[in-house]
């Protein structure tokens, strides 16, 4: 068996402990995703992601199923071997990027009609299709096909999308499964998602049905995207209190450095988030002390590190004031050195958040990184 | 003594083999220095041009000059410290960016009077203010500047320009020696630029003006500026062939991958160029067998390195079809992975040029190059 998970220790108030086995290496739980979008994450190669520890990165199924295709990626041995990454990937489904990047899209029961936004050629991603693109690029963990809708929701809308998403996992479990059979044992994890918008009640219905269909795994899907704090949390607690202990849990598309911890204080086992990449770009640096917004006048002569507490390469090596000058110049290497911080800072988060866990002290280290990180932009 | 220059063979057809001493380290000749520009060079971090083995960059005295400033950097340690490179730096004047880059430019026999390209700040260049930003930056070694004028160019503007150089080049280095009276030894040379324009008695002219002046290094400049190659060629030759063997001889801003060896076999130690940067950020890569235009279609399903016989870290990791799908997605991660490439191209290029120098095959060596090179763009 390529795949396994196991919970090494269950706080119910704080968090766990386990380790996830894919076919192309074992992750500490909770951990942190990389996001590389079209098979790169941006501003750093693969030689700097495996230097900064990162055991999974995140691609997005929409952006490969447009460009390169998924055909050319399984021709050329996967997505593994196109990008010369020999960890672990998570492919997304499509959906969240259909619903937020293509033009003219159009939910029906048998899938979501949408326009490229590259160069406006019509698609139809149904709950098989995006399967099917995904066993295609050959990533360890394959997500189903969900539909997003923007919150605050009607509650109507929320209960057809939730009915929706349940219908097309179904399906995508399905057809994944006779694939499997068809195949021979497949090299993936499919995870189903639960959604609900921001009702309590609808977020558990979502989480019973999709149940029922027995996932290796499951997401919760549909929040951090605008709502208060409290209220992903709110829908959290609610989906993972229902979630078998035995299976990973994953919080998509979160979140910020003080929002991580409460995550996993709700039972999360991994998350993702382009924040610290694409904040990296925008030339806002995570620190033990909080943000720096190296652009600011006052690093222009701080000879400081980033973080004088920071370990990586980039602390080590550079000051405030040449990262400055290097946004303030418009290089690449800005982007290059930002990133590689930014990440470092994730992973490093992460790791400490198990440290955390491991000392049944992660409350306290969530209310520190609030107290560090509160206020501000993210 | 920080500085020294040896030369271990010199054949006058077929090039010289050397040995440069800065403070910053020792560099085998011929050499060829990347270009960094803003005190970086594009796309690639301090780490990595270590790694490729570069032992000296070259870096933009107008540029820093007008950002971050050199008092600045001054203040924060030096260009070496500033930037976090350990091996030595050359600075350009500024002279050549005055003249390319900034608007309302005006030269008089004081120095040229010019709109900074970035605020429009109007700004006094004078031989003086040249070296005094050098010094300030700290440079290994420092330019004296020149009038640059574009080629092909009426005799009697290159012989005015001549003029100006010759008499801006002994304010230049009376201020420098001066300094170095009042400050102790100077931890730089500054080296003196022979023009002319393409009058291969000018040349010769402004050669024996600058020997006068006895600098412990020689550029040629104002070549390589849309002249036939064999122009640059003839003139290079017209100025090596009166400058003592002692000296190092630097041809400013070349060359092509086939015109290297060209330049090296009439006696020049070093070169920089933006090519292998530059052309790396749009697609063009340097191999073995000639250019790959790596955006190119056929490239799609490329499995083979960017060159098979390349042993470079991207050679050893990625595929065509990758670093083509990387250009086409836009990815920042393509001009990180071009650049490495392209300049290992360079500093291996240099390597093969001392060896063949070596066994005194550098004829052979450049018939070889101009065979895969000679076609297509730069």
């Amino acid at each position: 068996m390529c795949f396994a998970f196991e919970v090494a220790k269950i706080d119910p108030a704080a968090g766990r402990l386990g380790r996830l086995t894919t076919p192309h290496g074992v992750i500490e739980t909770p951990f942190f995703l990389p996001v590389g979008t079209a098979a790169a994450v941006k501003a750093l190669t693969q030689d700097t992601l495996e230097d900064l520890g990162a055991k999974i990165i995140l691609a997005n199924t929409y952006h490969l199923y447009l460009r390169p295709g998924h055909e050319l990626i399984r021709r050329l041995g996967g997505l593994h071997r196109f990008m010369s990454w020999p960890r672990a990937i998570l492919t997304d489904s499509g959906g969240y990027q259909v619903f937020s990047l293509s033009e003219l899209r159009k939910v029906t029961d048998d899938g979501v009609r949408f326009r490229s936004h590259l160069d406006g050629s019509e698609h139809l991603l149904t709950p098989e299709k995006a399967a099917e693109i995904q066993l295609a690029l050959g990533s360890d963990i394959a997500m189903v096909l969900d539909e997003c809708i923007a919150t605050p929701a009607p509650r109507e809308l929320a209960q057809s999308a939730l009915r929706r998403t349940t219908e097309w996992a179904r399906r995508a479990r399905t057809y994944f499964l006779e694939c499997g059979r068809r195949k021979g044992k497949l090299a993936q994890w499919q995870f189903g998602i639960v959604q609900g918008a921001t009702f309590a009640d609808l977020r558990r219905e979502s989480a019973r049905q999709l149940l029922e269909l027995d996932f290796p795994g499951y997401a919760v899907g549909g929040l951090a995207i605008g709502e208060p704090h409290a209220i992903t949390c709110e829908m959290t607690g609610e989906v993972t209190a229902l979630l078998p202990q035995d299976r990973p849990r994953y919080l998509m598309g979160v979140g910020r450095p003080e929002q991580v911890a409460d995550y996993v204080a709700l039972g999360i086992d991994m998350m993702d988030c382009v924040l610290p990449t694409r904040a990296a770009r925008h030339a806002c640096l995570y620190t033990s002390e909080g943000r720096v917004l190296i652009k600011n006048a006052c690093y222009a002569q701080d000879e400081r590190a980033i973080d004088p507490q920071c370990s990586c390469a980039v602390c080590r090596r550079y000051s405030r004031a040449y990262l400055r000058h290097l946004f303030a110049a418009g290089e690449i290497t800005a982007a290059i050195l930002a990133t590689h911080h930014n990440v470092h800072f994730y992973l490093d988060l992460m790791k400490r958040i198990r440290e955390a866990i491991e000392f049944g002290n992660l409350a306290k280290f969530s209310s520190a990184m609030h107290a560090r990180y509160a206020a501000g932009p993210a």
